[in-house]
């Protein structure tokens, strides 16, 4: 175990800052860390938008289903994937590409994920805590005019960062899935009842897994922000598919 | 400039390998990094799938760009994003769970992505070399058959991995944009052609941006290769979209 495997395994979210800036310098190495990840032929499909403006935070907070914090971070970065640069790229140079399509789209998404963990990663490393936002996938057009968002651009990961206060830091990491359920040898397989039970044992404190589960689903995959995402995703996508498509 | 940092700025992909095995403990380390990584609503909604069957790496190896490098890999990961296991919990407890739509698919490919860059930072702490292959979202129906994959999985991203060759650590790193153009402060901010050119300096090498950008259009963005993966991504997309479309 070294010290980049022990900072990987540490690592959880932390949602309450100190008021306390982050120095230039240490914002930079951390942006210069998220643009040296891996990306699909180096081409770094993404551009990161770094939220400085005080009222565009507050009004993110409100846009990525209320929550507050996100307007008192000392740093907020939208990592967005960008389909549009290197088209417009190849037009400057009087190529004929392809409209961008949802394979683009995929290869963005994931090349701005990755940049992004290695930001959240470097942050860690000077003891800046971070909270990924997956909420600015919701409210399309709401986020479309605040961060002046034209076509072919989609924001698939917002990352928060601060000085974790003490509370946060002593917060103990939800304890992950075990490896057996998490990773299966060669081929995919599905899991039966017993197998999924199990694998939640871990999960459900005091409650059964009726209830735990139950709880979980409203709260979350069944709540109006989880539809609203995906109306919003939807509508994003449009663009990307080779027909139109009224989803 | 701390130890972290540093090994974030100086890896690189590693596509030529030594004939050596992964140890086991050091594999189980690196999958757990992964496992570690930030995940909405600490969901990890990915299953990684470890090919160590020969015969399916070198099948891989095929239906992903025929890039024979695979088959060599000591260590091959597939990083599905998973909307099905969730899916089937919810049922298994009782609830009644709305289908997996387009905004889950995102999230579980950011997921999946941000987890498969931990497991590249670990084992790179190793001195373990990786490389990401973006060609395993395309052929979208071998791969489904190869990998056994059911409805709601999607084979988001892949990593190769194994002991690096001198030659390979010693290729020079491709040098990254300026952050002035991938970082855009507060709102998106669309190019025109002067800045684009400017962008595109260090890239070009010898060659004219004209030049430079028509072959790697020419080979890489209007490729084969590149419409199979957007055919293939809207054949994936097409059971998460609330209408049945064809794309």
């Amino acid at each position: 175990m070294n010290e980049i495997i022990e900072s990987l395994y540490k690592r959880k979210s932390m949602r309450v800052y100190e008021e306390r800036t982050i120095p230039e310098e240490m914002k930079r190495i951390i942006l210069e860390a998220a643009a040296q990840a891996p990306s699909a032929g180096c081409q770094q499909l993404y551009t990161i938008l770094d939220i400085t403006d005080k009222e565009l935070k507050v009004a993110l907070s409100e846009t990525c289903d209320n929550q507050p914090f996100i307007a008192k971070a000392p740093m907020v970065l939208v990592f967005c994937a960008d389909c549009k640069k290197w088209y417009d790229t190849y037009l400057e140079a009087g190529c004929t590409p392809r409209k961008p399509g949802a394979g683009d789209l995929m290869l963005a998404v994931t090349d701005a994920a990755i940049a992004a963990q290695n930001a959240v990663v470097a942050a860690e490393s000077f003891g800046i805590g971070s909270c990924y936002i997956g909420d600015i996938m919701e409210n399309c057009e709401e986020q479309r005019r605040l961060l002046k968002l034209p076509e072919y651009v989609f924001p698939a990961v917002m990352l928060v960062f601060g000085w974790p206060t003490e509370q946060q830091k002593h917060r103990p990491k939800p304890v992950r899935f075990e490896q057996k359920h998490i990773v299966h040898e060669n081929t995919y397989r599905s899991m039966d009842g017993e197998e999924l039970r199990n694998m939640f044992e871990g999960r459900c404190g005091q409650k059964s897994f009726e209830d735990w589960t139950a709880a979980f689903c409203g709260r979350k995959y069944n709540s109006d922000f989880s539809k609203e995402m995906t109306r919003s995703v939807e509508e994003y996508l449009k663009q990307f598919l080779r027909k139109d498509c009224d989803v």
